[in-house]
């Protein structure tokens, strides 16, 4: 038998950690002749564009190597696969290249729209009696999944936002002329990374002083009074928000706002910060500037969490032993189990109580005044970020694997 | 006898390095009591703003934390010392300053504006029969000195910029739609840190595929036409492009444009990487997206170079030794010996030299097209970004010097 991985969605730090979890664990079973990646997730398996994961992960240098590069070894999509009763041709396509290569599970690292792919995947497989083995591997810097305590690739994502944050501390912190510093960090639906960045408070760093969240409603009068009431304690206040929260841009300026959508249907967020720099600097007539994280976020893999790596490992490899005892339509899942110390184990649960759902920050970890988080999301956040990768570097630069050959991206789908 | 230094313009990684030398250096003289830290950069000396640097630097654990710690611990200024002509009053507070506490050196650490205030202060001494010595310590990620071979703190920022442009291509190339990544990257007058990002070849990284300078002139027409081309090879094109470009603004939208200046008369420069994204986005209609690396440029401590903060350090050290020695009114610079192996030797240079001017990047290492550097370019830079330092971190994060209680901050000069 064979086994085929996919990977999906927005690239993290730790999703070829993942893939490499899948390919290693898998050379345990002896029945397992074959790893496959299909090349830009489930729309390689449409294509037939596979690839044999032994010519590509060659040795143990490759192996070390993938570890530390970012985003995905195998590219990614956004593609969301139609319902079987709208258009079936897309599953039939599938079917047809999981019989061509001998498949008999499939892995599919991603976030919640991914996890949607794999419940229709197993529906169908079971409607149609294969014996096909579905199972999701979570993954996603939002750390939105449900069920899961964590997702592979938050740890990393904070790590890089709350260092990052600091180092912006440290730069504001340098004229006489009282300022305003506003940070945008990722987070399409939730606040976890934008939270992420108060861990800095348990190295005796008081800000980011303001930190607002999607999960409360944001006000501009209120802000505007909360910035006001943190500079008359500090002479560079540090705001951390959230790309997702709303805005009525009615009150900024319609030229900020963007209205497109992607396939998912989701808004394409950005200006947020910028936007909050216009209010600022219109409203208070000081100082003020605007920094977008952007996608160093999701890719400084020079700074990722030695254990978000080790764990994203560890769940790629469980999800293989999970389909060959049988299981599919599950995604595996994170359970922690202590804090002091740091323990988790891994389950897994029915997949179709995360695809298409939301995991929003707790509303009880965010303080009453709506404008902080609370102790127990530091508490909750700082296991995830512990240690640093023995980082291989060459020529000052961190080293990346680069593939053998590139791969063949192929855009029949766009 | 007691000497003073100060920290002026931009924040670096370097900077702080810079400090220690000058510090540590100066216990090696038996004649040098006390070293001032002057709050705020030359403010500090008109304000009567001054710290004794052994309150702050208590120990060889201060050491090593100011030595990682990015920004400037002393704070800085953007102040602009007027002609003595137009107003003596400043020389006269400083002067008054420095015969309270006995002061006959002053450091100044900082950029082509820093060095203004060097000169003006060196010929104010002599014609005023003062024996006080002022010289100036090079710092500015910009690379912009003139008669020194490089800036403490390029280095440093060029790792940071190729590191993350290297993330930022791999983050670019994940989906299978064709895609244009315009990357922005610092430098008011001068392409030495974009030019930086082409070091990436070294190991074997094409992109990023087009670079553009300030010291070229910028067509529109030719850039659309540039990335076109580029196209038709790459999938996911990496465009790095200096924020200092000149660009025809009336082509791309006025709303685009902040005609802001700064004290020293210099545009604030922002948006040129949004600008090339909406055009890209509106002539050509496909995926393309901008990043601004922003300050993160200049204080990402956690990836500087080994080599920048050990340079740093002891040409702080040797603007002592040439004080000591009896010179005054001049610049401390590097001499480049030999690049294979690295060598430098540390000179000086008569400031007015490099008051007020700036060193552009040679025209003969942008290729012909004006889209590229040459090899002369990145055998320029490699040398600099070597060694990573062996950084402290505390609950997963890198630990930061903390002064150990807040600076006054004064504000009567603004």
């Amino acid at each position: 038998m064979n086994i085929v991985v996919a990977q999906s969605g927005g690239p993290t730090c730790a999703i070829n950690a993942s893939l490499l979890g899948v390919f290693r664990h898998a050379t345990k079973y002896e029945e397992i002749e074959k790893v496959y990646g299909s090349v830009n997730g489930i729309e390689g398996l449409i294509l037939d564009n596979l690839v044999d994961l032994r010519e590509i992960i060659r040795d143990d240098d490759d192996v070390e190597l993938i570890r530390q590069t970012p985003s995905t070894v195998l590219g990614s999509c956004r593609y969301k696969l139609p319902d079987p009763s709208a258009d079936i041709s897309a599953y039939e396509k599938i079917v047809s290249t999981f019989k061509k290569y001998d498949i008999s599970a499939f892995f599919y690292i991603g976030g919640n729209d991914s996890m949607d792919t794999v419940m229709k995947l197993d529906r169908y497989f079971k409607a149609n009696g294969l014996t096909i083995a579905a199972v999701g591997i979570p993954k996603t810097i939002d750390n939105d999944l449900p069920e899961t305590d964590h997702t592979p690739g938050f740890g990393s994502a904070a790590k890089y936002v709350a260092t990052t944050m600091q180092e912006i501390i440290r730069d504001s912190n340098v004229y006489a002329v009282p300022s305003v510093t506003i940070v945008e960090i990722m987070g399409r639906d939730t606040g976890w990374l934008t939270a992420s960045s108060a861990v800095l408070r348990v190295n005796g760093e008081p800000a980011p002083h303001l930190i607002y969240l999607p999960e409360r409603t944001f006000s501009i009068e209120q802000f505007l009074h909360d910035v006001r009431e943190a500079q008359k304690t500090y002479h560079a206040v540090i705001v951390a928000v959230s790309e997702g929260i709303e805005l009525d841009w009615s009150e900024i300026g319609e030229d900020f706002q963007s209205g497109k959508t992607d396939t998912f249907g989701h808004k394409y967020l950005a200006g947020v910060g910028k936007a909050l720099e216009k209010l600022v600097s219109r409203e208070m007539r000081c100082k003020v500037r605007s920094i977008e994280l952007n996608v160093m976020q999701r890719c400084s893999s020079h700074l990722s969490s030695k254990r978000d790596i080790a764990e994203a490992e560890r769940i790629g490899g469980a999800a293989v032993k999970a389909a060959m005892d049988g299981l599919s339509g599950e995604m595996m899942v994170f359970r922690r189990v202590s804090n002091h110390p740091y323990n988790v184990r891994i389950d897994h649960v029915d997949v179709t109580k995360v695809a298409n759902r939301v995991k929003y920050f707790p509303p009880e970890w965010i303080s009453e005044s709506g404008n902080d988080v609370t102790k127990e999301a530091t508490e909750y956040t700082l296991p995830l970020i512990q240690g640093e990768q023995n980082f291989r570097f060459k020529n000052g630069l961190p080293q990346h694997y680069i593939l053998p050959q590139a791969l063949p991206h192929r855009r029949d789908l766009e």
